[in-house]
């Protein structure tokens, strides 16, 4: 069994309300060195299959269902096989 | 000023409906090979300080703002110092 993760991020020409409001939290906390949050998601996949097939499935998994392509970008790093 | 991402997971032991859901959705497309699916957070932090500086506070922001640690783990990742 392997592990990916898919890093999903909005695209830069998107407004990030939930960042703003984060940088603002953090602002009034005292964190003044922060110059900008943007919130994504961690999609962890468990999945079976060689490097190749992997690859080639998380594409389209990712493609078909995990990720809005119109507002979202996205990026994954295939771990090594984990056990079972 | 620097890149920080913050990779924030569900513990172990607490349920994700997400990630259930979502393992579903994927077995009824025929991904079948899909064992486990857990959804997170990615959190993009750009903000200034010395590399130091910056290990100390963003824990700060993850203890005290960023992170449920009741239900939330996390990790992160200082990038290399990005340009103005």
């Amino acid at each position: 069994m392997t592990k990916v993760n898919v890093y999903v991020t909005l695209r830069e020409s998107v407004v990030d309300p939930q960042g703003i409001a984060t940088k603002e939290a953090l602002k009034t906390m005292g964190y003044n060195e922060v110059e900008n949050v943007r919130i994504g998601k961690l999609i962890e996949l468990e999945l079976d299959g060689s490097a190749t097939e992997i690859d080639a499935r998380v594409k389209e998994m990712c493609d078909k269902l995990l990720i809005n392509k119109v507002i979202e970008d996205y990026r994954y790093e295939i771990g090594e096989v984990a056990g079972k």
